[in-house]
C-alpha cells in the first residue's frame, strides 16, 4: 500500500527537487535585486537569471521576453489582466467571460459589476463545460472591453476551443484574455497564432514554486498596473523582483516534456474507467483530447463528497469535491450547477487530478478503496437511492 | 581579502540557511494548500503552518493573529494600504503621506493624484530627513482618508517619530499607514501603542525570501482588496497561500536576536567613523538612535556615485548610489533632494547597507577600498574641487 496517493494537483503540486536545485543559488549565493546594465555584479547576475527565465517562460507559448511579466501567481495574473484592461479603457464598460471560469475571473467581474463600473455577459455552457460560441458571438461588440476565457477548466478539465474564440474575438476587434493556469504546459499554447492578447499562468500548478507567475501582454495592448512603484516588469508590477521564483518557475517549465503527459493521460484514461465501473457514477466533463490530461472528475449518486474526501484521506488518499460544505464560500461547486446538473450531483462529485509522480499501482488503490468506501457509505446514507 | 563585501542590504538579503531549511518540509512534503477544518491531511497541515507563520509575525508586532495578511512583499502591501483605503471610503479624497517615501508609497499616491482620485499633501522634511509634526497637524483633517508614514528610511536610515505621529493621528481620527519594510525587527513595534492601523513589512530584508511580505490591518479599519477571487487571507488577498514563504517569513523572524543588532549598530558606526575620515565627506541622514541600525550614506563631494560603485564592485565590495544615472527613472534620489542637498550631492551619495552577515574584517577592506577609490577618482574627477 502506498504512504499517500495525492490526488489534488489541480490545487497545488510537489515542488520537483531539480527546480528547488535551480533555485539554491539564488537563495543562498546570487541573492542581489536586478539592476542596471551599469549595476553592481550581483544585480548584474539577478538581471541575468530574470531575463532568461522570463525567455523561457515567453518561448513556451510562442511570445516575445517583453510581453511576459512575473507575478505573484494566477490570480494576480487574472486580476490585472481584467482590472488592468477596465482601467486603460475607461470608454468600454461591458465584459464577455464564462460561468465556469475560476473565482479569480468571475469574482473580479462580480465585483466590477457591483461597484457600477462594468456590465458582464456570463456565457452558458453545454453538459462538458463547452462555451456557447454563438452567445459569443452575439453578446460581444465595440463595447466590450474584454473576452475573458479560461484554457481548461479546474474542476472538470474541459478545454475549451480557444483557437476558434481568438478568431471571433480578432473578428470583433475585441482583446482576449485567457486564464491558462490548469492548461499551460499540459496543452500547446501559441499566443500569436490563437489571437490571444493576455494570458495568465501559475508556476505551482506544474511543480513549479508557489508565489509566482506571470502574464502575457500583448505588445501594444493597453493595461493599467495594479501594483506601482519602482519600473519593475516593464511598468505593469513592481516589487522587489522574487528571482529564485523565477528561476524556479522556468526549469519548472524546462523539466516538463511529452512522455509525462502522455504518461498522466494514460493514468487518468485507466482510473475514469475503472471508477465508471462503480455503479450509479457518473463522469463531469469531456473524454479524449477535449479533457486536461490529468483531471478525473466522477459524480457518485447517493452520497456526500466530503464523506468520500475524508474516508479516503483516512486510507491516504487525497481528493477533492465539489460538494457545498467543503468549500469555504459554503456554496456547491459553480462548475457542476453551470453543467445543469442538480445540487445533488455536485454534492455527490469528486476531483482526481494527477501529476507526473502519480503511478498505476497509486490508480489501483485509489480505485479499490473509492469503491469500498462509496459502497460503504451508501448503506448508511441518508440521501436515499 | 574578502571574496565579496556585499552591503545593498537595504535593497535584499541573502536568505539565511535555517530559513530554507524551515522551508523545505512545505516545498517537497507538505505541499498542499490550506482548507477549512473538514478538509483533507495535506489540507490541515498547510493550514496549520500558515496560521502558526502568521501568528508568530503578528507577535512581533503586538497584533492580533487575525490582523496580518499575507501578501507577495512590501510593495504590494503599500498598494493594498493605499489603494484599498481610497477605494473603501469614496467620500474622502485627501492623502497625506511624505516627500522621502519609498516609490511604491510615492508613485501610487502620484497615480492616484493623476487620475483625479486624489488630493495629496507631501509633508516636508528636515536636513537629516524627519518630517514636519507641524504640518503634519496642519493638513491632516476630517478630509482625509489616510496619513502614509515610513517608520526608517531607505536611503538615508532616519527613524520617524511613529508614536508621535501615531498619536496626531489618533486625534485627528485618520487612519495611519506605516511603511515598516525597512525597520521591521530592527526597531521594535507595537501597532497597538502606536496607534497604528495599517503596516506593511516584507520578509526579504532581513534574510527570509523573496515574494512575500504582509499587511497589518487593524481590526474593524475600512478596506478592500486589490486581487480577489476565493476568500484568502479574511478576504484581504486573494491567490493560493505562498506557505514556503510564509513559513520562511516566520522563521526569518524568530532567528532575529538583539545581538544581531547590536553587531550591526557597531559595524555601523565604525565604518560611519571612518569613511567620514575620507576629506569632502559628510553624512546624510542621522546619527545614534534615530539612525537604522544598518544604514550608512555618505556623500564623497566631487565624485559620481556611479563610478564608485563601479569601482567598489571590481574590488568585490557591494555598494548603491542615489546618483541620477545609476536609478532606473534616471532621476537623483528624491530622498537626497528632500534634504536640501543639491543634485551634485545626490550625485556622490553612496549607501552601504548591513546585515547580521557583515564582519569588523569587511568593514576596514571596505574604508582602505573607498578611500582609495574616492582620491583616484577626484583625480581625474571631470567636476572641479
Amino acid at each position: 500500500m502506498p504512504r499517500t496517493v495525492y490526488l489534488d494537483n489541480a490545487t497545488t503540486t510537489a515542488l520537483d527537487p531539480e527546480v528547488l536545485e535551480s533555485m539554491k543559488p539564488y537563495f543562498l549565493e546570487w541573492y542581489g535585486s536586478p539592476t542596471h546594465e551599469y549595476g553592481h555584479t550581483f544585480g548584474l547576475k539577478a538581471r541575468e537569471a530574470l531575463e532568461e527565465s522570463r525567455e523561457a517562460v515567453a518561448r513556451n507559448i510562442g511570445a516575445n521576453p517583453e510581453e511576459v511579466i512575473f507575478t505573484s501567481g494566477g490570480t494576480e495574473s487574472n486580476n490585472l489582466a481584467i482590472k488592468g484592461s477596465v482601467l486603460a479603457n475607461k470608454d468600454k464598460q461591458h465584459l464577455v467571460t464564462s460561468r465556469i471560469e475560476h473565482t479569480s475571473v468571475l469574482n473580479v467581474a462580480k465585483s466590477l459589476e457591483r461597484t457600477g463600473h462594468l456590465r458582464v455577459s456570463y456565457l452558458n455552457v453545454d453538459g462538458e463545460g463547452f462555451i456557447d460560441l454563438e452567445q459569443l458571438k452575439n453578446e460581444t461588440s465595440q463595447e466590450t472591453v474584454l473576452v475573458s476565457v479560461q484554457h481548461a477548466n479546474q474542476e472538470i478539465g474541459t478545454i475549451q476551443d480557444i483557437e476558434e474564440i481568438g478568431k471571433i474575438c480578432h473578428e470583433k476587434k475585441v482583446p482576449f484574455h485567457v486564464d491558462a493556469v490548469q492548461s499551460f504546459t499540459k496543452v500547446p499554447i501559441n499566443v500569436k497564432e490563437m489571437n490571444i492578447d493576455l494570458l495568465s499562468i501559475s508556476a505551482h500548478k506544474f511543480h513549479g514554486p508557489k508565489g509566482i507567475g506571470a502574464l502575457y501582454v500583448k505588445e501594444g495592448l493597453k493595461l493599467k498596473p495594479l501594483i506601482e512603484g519602482e519600473y519593475h516588469e516593464f511598468g505593469y508590477r513592481s516589487g522587489t523582483e522574487n528571482i529564485p521564483g523565477a528561476v524556479g518557475f522556468a526549469k519548472a517549465v524546462k523539466v516538463v516534456d511529452d512522455s509525462q503527459l502522455e504518461h498522466m493521460r494514460r493514468l487518468r484514461d485507466y482510473l475514469m474507467k475503472r471508477l465508471l465501473e462503480v455503479p450509479d457514477a457518473r463522469l463531469n466533463g469531456p473524454r479524449g483530447d477535449l479533457r486536461l490530461c490529468n483531471n478525473v472528475n466522477i459524480t457518485f449518486r447517493f452520497v456526500e463528497g466530503e464523506s468520500v474526501l475524508l474516508h479516503l484521506d483516512m486510507r491516504g488518499i487525497i481528493v477533492t469535491t465539489g460538494s457545498a460544505c467543503f468549500s469555504r464560500t459554503l456554496e456547491p461547486s459553480h462548475v457542476i450547477l453551470a453543467l445543469g446538473l442538480k445540487h445533488e450531483d455536485a454534492h455527490g462529485s469528486a476531483r482526481f487530478s494527477l501529476s507526473k509522480y502519480n503511478t498505476l499501482e497509486e490508480m489501483n488503490y485509489t480505485v479499490e478503496n473509492v469503491r469500498d468506501v462509496v459502497e460503504q457509505l451508501r448503506v448508511i446514507s441518508p440521501v436515499g437511492r
